[in-house]
């Protein structure tokens, strides 16, 4: 069960003009539910894409690499769950390659205007002809009101499809900012991978859509764990159909920058914390917040290191202030600066460790009493700096170890 | 259910001469069971300790650092269960300090001659009335044969007390090396630590000692992992009571020394081994290879990596040859000498990743053979140099959950 998500109401996910979407069953892993998807831009949209950095790379994110390096005007991205097309080799680029190329025939681009994604088991061979014997379908399809679909389509261990929008004014034109991911597990391992794909009408230049990319992936994506691992498949897609006639945002000295930047970032967080709320076997959401940090890395590191332990995440699973643990995780992050006779810990507003000890007032009955919540806060003060830094995560629970143990069979 | 591991015979488990144990029983948490130990050394002795490298030191941690830069002629070690003594500030670090002094008072020893260890809740005061209450009774009943019984008194999740001796010879004298050791995660939270004390008869310099030391920690306690967490009480000590008549090994040319070096590393390893081998909710016991790497710190990070991936331990637990966990986890080491077109990977011998991608004769029915054994072996083949590293681990099971989340209850 996610923790405080459910499937978005249809109303409440809007097109984009210039971007139409379709999704069919092509009987890629299993019969009857739809696996294929694409998503068809207009001429004269630009792309940005951030890559998993692991480096047994999949397939199709060689791919995408390579046609990004070709220029950020693309045309089509097609999306298959099923297969990760990952650890397959040369002939697994092959395979994504002439999907691309058979694609680019039917769409009549170039194949460097095609994008590739693929999630679901590795080291298995992509199939091919059920691919592109679904463009046809495909293609017939195509509609702007079509997001939801696709946010369900590209599911594997997710439980819920995850899709938001936002609206907003500039110059008075109407913007609007939709967004789909899916993943459940970091790398959800023969099922793998976390997707989110983006877009906009806003008119916008490639370089500020690729600058507002980096900025919000640090804060949305790149600060989310379910269990520390990171997929061969992992891509997020930034897309701007240029349609709005708002005057073409190209420099980040523009007033509209940091507006469409805030509602790109708005649609990134909430779908990289839909993520974690759909945790494999989560039963709690946690967000693990560093302040006063010497650096922001500090910070980030530190968060990490408590989000990675399983000491700290079987305790929240248990509900149980077991909270010396947390002390030990931030104990074992590599910090030079840190000064563990300053730090302060607080549990939703509870504090429970003062200046690297036990909080005099510390009263386990009412740390109980937050531990049993579904949303947990977490905030380290290390009184050193200024700097601060946010992460999510989820606890580890049975369910965990069950759906990660049990899933092939 | 340990794997592979019983309770040592007690007629295997050999005296060290100018080494006296004792256990009583304190009721520091449980009553009637025995946490308080002794461990005298005559006169003469030399003593080298390393400790966690965790920043949340505890108290007793701290105190065994400073009185080791003192000097390392030491003459007692004192070990409780039931309480950590870590997180508690100036107070913690005083009653430690106060313990140490009342014994050696009562032993007619400097109080800096005195090493204190405790394992148990983290953020609780340690007892000090309750301990210092039963020195008269721990002296009594001090005797070179209770090595077996100390090793039992310094539990709390083991299953099975952790002891092992070997005898070599040096110069026609019989030397004894006997060890104990307690852990069953690496931090195992309210009960944390690993704790390990070897003591030989050998006559043996301080920094020839010392030196051995670093040296075997490297592939032996330090190349285990049962959930990636350190605790803040971790500590392994090497004692040597220089009572044996064998010239005094006191330089590295000496031959005797990778002697009296390969006897402490067998002790080393044969413990460290038992601690996975009865690792929280462990089924299995898994040791990951990496050869022909560029350097042996690339190699323990890349094994270090996979035995870190909850995806790569469910599998294991699942006896699933999901082998692209193993690649995808391989991919997240930060090795820039990393040729992923090259690895290749095998399990229990069985060839599954070649040169990055499936093995072409791989055969999913005798991998899942394999996978259910209870002994694994995966041997990551990097194909670009001549180091490498091994480093052990467990499965991650349900019940490592179970004893995580409940273990207060």
């Amino acid at each position: 069960m996610p923790v405080g998500l459910k499937k978005p109401e249809v109303n409440t996910i809007l097109s984009v003009p210039g971007i139409k979407l379709a999704s069919v069953k092509a009987g890629i892993k299993y019969k009857d539910r739809k696996d294929l998807s694409l998503i068809l831009l207009d001429e004269g949209s630009v792309v940005s894409g951030l890559f998993t950095k692991n480096k047994f790379r999949a397939a199709p994110v060689q791919v995408c690499q390579n046609h990004l390096k070709a220029g950020p005007h693309k045309r089509a991205l097609l999306i298959n769950t099923g297969s990760a097309n990952a650890g397959t080799g040369s002939e697994g680029f092959d395979n994504a390659m002439q999907i691309c190329s058979e694609l680019a025939t039917n769409l009549k681009v170039q194949t460097h205007d095609i994008l590739p994604f693929s999630t679901g088991v590795i080291l298995t061979h992509i199939p091919v002809n059920k691919i592109v014997g679904q463009f046809t379908s495909l293609m017939g399809s195509l509609d702007e009101s079509h997001w939801l679909e696709v946010a369900e389509a590209i599911m594997t261990t997710d439980t819920v499809p995850k899709a938001y929008s936002k609206k907003i004014k500039i110059q008075n034109e109407d913007i609007v900012i939709t967004g789909i991911s899916k993943g459940a597990g970091m790398i959800c391992p023969n099922m793998a991978t976390m997707l989110a794909f983006i877009g906009t009408n806003a008119s916008i230049s490639e370089s500020i859509l690729s600058r507002i990319h980096k900025e919000i992936v640090e804060d949305s994506f790149n600060a989310i764990s379910v269990d520390g691992d990171t997929s061969t498949n992992d891509s997020f897609i930034l897309m701007a159909t240029n349609q709005a006639q708002n005057k073409l945002i190209s420099n980040e000295g523009d007033k509209n920058y940091e507006i469409i930047k805030e509602g790109f970032f708005e649609v990134a967080k909430y779908l990289a914390h839909s993520i974690i709320r759909d945790g494999e076997g989560a039963t709690k959401f946690i967000h693990i917040e560093v302040v006063n940090g010497k650096t922001k890395n500090d910070c980030k590191e530190i968060a990490r290191k408590i989000s990675h332990s399983p000491l700290v995440k079987t305790a929240l699973f248990a509900s149980d202030p077991n909270l010396g643990r947390i002390l030990a995780a931030i104990g074992n992050a590599d910090i030079s600066s840190l000064l563990i006779d300053k730090v302060d810990v607080y549990l939703n507003g509870l504090t429970f460790a003062q200046n690297g000890s036990i909080a005099l007032n510390y009263d386990e009955a009412l740390a109980n009493i937050e531990m049993k919540k579904t949303e947990i806060h977490l905030k380290v003060d290390l009184k050193i700096g200024s700097e601060h830094s946010s992460f999510w995560t989820t606890d580890l629970s049975y369910d965990y170890v069950k759906i990660n143990a049990e899933y092939r069979s």
